[in-house]
């Protein structure tokens, strides 16, 4: 990994521009975690408590940053997060917690905030020791570089091997005041469901009690970051958390304390936006990735079974190299059908690249263009469909294609 | 795949010569399936119904001829095998069952064996018709070819990508007579949990009644060939059958018909050693291997925890990127450990590469030579440990490093 990788020809052609939020401010800074030459530090501070929610890894290992956030979450408010990139402080042991607790008790004394308000996380090499000494020292500058629109900053603050980054935004209307939910992201390896080493946050304005937020979360992250995946390794960091610092109450807006109140659906619709895209801006940083791949497994008996044949053909590498390849290669896509497990009968079988049906029931289509197929082989986003015919479940999930670069980047031949 | 690809680094130096069994004879010819210059169709042929056991791919879309031989085996009895590569004939609908009808009469009708007496198996391309004619037609040739020392040859008509034939071989006793277990494999991708493209023959003069065999057959796969993965991807035709000429039984051996026969001991042990045997090779021929990988887990809560986290570290592809680039990168395995959804104490795990352990509860360990570690990383076989110190159960799996070559080979790059 000497030489940065080029940016992923996935990645977005241009960035949308971040609207402000009142109620919260971002810092960035070179602390020398580990890199040097560029931010690895990064603060968003709250000038009240923000409500709060957030899913972390299902990894049975987690960093001690996540242990440290899982616990203080029941309080459900926030006045500080701090993200370092560099050292992901995992599998670093007793070590590695009290380096979280050093972190917190710093941030605690600079900005006033009690330690239950202060979250955290770190993304990086797994297994070195964090230098907690290298954030505390960064604090004075933390706060001294406080502003409004330092969300953008925040975003390349948290990079480890990505190439881009990513951000989303919504406007949304709340009766009819206008409010904002911003969100970032960053993978871009070890990318699977239950989301593996993904950080994003988002912040808004909108006011929503942290339980309502928590179960808003709970539901969106099962048809977004869970329905990603670039290697189907899962990190012992995964993060997604979402802030609302209520400023929009200010505006008017009543604050929302009900899951069912109907002032929640703009917002819901607007936090999904947000993280199907910072989602797809992730599979489209994969390591190495060429091309983007939709995969929708229609017909299925159950949405389980859908979901878990859709992961199936997703996670196989030799679909994933065959696409890399621009091969209409279906045959793969059978036996990632037949691999799941799932109910599925060889005979009802139907399976499109694109609009291209190139099987159907159990057979190799008659009208199916080789040439039609490999041209469409040749873009950059890839949908494949395989239509199981034997119920009435679908589902969808997106990966990446697996190169010779994603094997470059992490094989680190040594020679 | 235009050149054919070298032979793989791990492939065994030398074959060990194959004994010739009583009752079986071998002959392999080249069908023009698909392949030009080269056998692609192979016959056993016993001179009386042998005792038959298979176990076949788990995967719900199996092939046609998999379909055929698992409707015939409740009889147990056969007396002619036919092997094809080249073409899979699976995903090919009602087309594909009725090649094997028609393979299946040709071949009755030229040998007089019955049809329920008779085996088959497909392998190559996935999706195309498979012309049964040019098996037919072979089917001349093949019964004049017929020799008892043709083994060899049958092991090198059945290869598709495989770069070296796959045979194994034991003496044993039954009482103070030598009897012979034989065996062929080939592989080479899409190996998986549960057998994969995977097609393995055993031959033996034991005489073992066919549900002994069976029985013998379904334990023995769970330590061997279901305990390597290539790429995590199953196949549609995995095929591993067991053929007992009996006779064995001419030569003063007594017939075993009981499962708890003390004359079984020998034999079973002969035969897991020959399909363990097996399976390492088609692991070692894995495409792109350069690195023999054997994981194991010990300290497990269950065999089942230990086998699920034991693939969960075998299947990553940031483990397999990992030993590819020689690299001692033990956060991965934490990694793996931790989304394999079994229960795991990080702060008790202990990783070894070979003897060296790298961590320790939860910590690198202070005494960890990196130096050291990397030379033991240039090695071919590589043997990994995670010691997860919760209980007292184990498991041990077998895999190959993932390598930029994998993907060339499956990408058939098209550019």
């Amino acid at each position: 990994m000497a030489a940065p990788a080029p940016v992923s020809p996935l990645a977005p052609k241009k960035f949308p521009s971040l609207p402000v939020l009142v109620g919260v401010r971002f810092a960035s800074v070179a602390a020398g975690v580990r890199y040097s030459g560029r931010t690895d530090v990064t603060m968003a501070l709250f000038d009240r408590p923000a409500d709060v929610a957030g899913v972390f890894t299902r990894s049975k290992c987690p960093s001690a940053p996540v242990d440290w956030c899982r616990a203080q979450l029941p309080h459900g408010k926030a006045r500080a997060l701090v993200v370092n990139s560099g050292n992901a402080n995992a599998f670093t042991g007793h070590k590695g917690a009290e380096a979280v607790a050093a972190v917190a008790a710093a941030v605690a004394k600079a900005t006033g905030a009690p330690a239950n308000e202060i979250y955290m996380a770190s993304t990086g090499v797994i297994g070195e020791p964090l230098d907690a000494s290298r954030i505390a020292n960064a604090l004075g500058a933390l706060l001294d570089g406080q502003k409004p629109d330092g969300l953008m900053d925040a975003a390349r603050a948290i990079m480890t091997t990505d190439t881009f980054p990513k951000v989303a935004t919504q406007w949304i209307k709340i009766g009819d005041i206008d409010v904002a939910i911003n969100g970032i992201a960053k993978g871009a390896g070890m990318i699977a469901p239950d989301m593996a080493t993904m950080l994003s946050y988002v912040f808004t304005d909108a006011p929503v009690d942290s339980a309502v937020l928590q179960a808003l979360l709970d539901k969106a992250v099962q048809r977004t970051f869970n329905c990603i995946t670039v290697d189907s390794d899962t990190s012992t960091s995964d993060t997604l958390m979402v802030f609302a610092t209520g400023s929009a109450e200010d505006r008017g807006v009543k604050r929302i304390t009900d899951i069912n109140d109907p002032n929640l659906v703009p917002f819901k619709t607007g936090l999904n936006k947000v993280l199907m895209s910072l989602a797809h801006q992730v599979v489209c940083d994969g390591e190495g990735a060429r091309k983007f791949i939709e995969v929708n497994v229609e017909g299925a008996a159950s949405r389980k079974a859908a979901k878990r044949i859709a992961f199936s053909i997703a996670n196989s590498p030799l679909v994933k190299t065959a696409c890399a390849g621009e091969d209409a290669n279906w045959g793969r896509v059978v036996m990632a059908v037949g691999k799941a497990g799932e109910k599925a009968e060889r005979d009802k079988l139907d399976i499109f690249f694109g609009n291209i049906r190139v099987a159907h029931q159990g057979l190799r289509d008659p009208d199916y263009s080789e040439d039609e197929a490999s041209a469409y082989m040749k873009k950059p986003k890839i949908v494949i469909t395989a239509n199981l015919n034997i119920g009435g479940a679908k589902a969808r999930v997106w990966t990446c294609d697996l190169t010779k670069e994603y094997v470059a980047i992490n094989g680190d031949y040594r020679s």
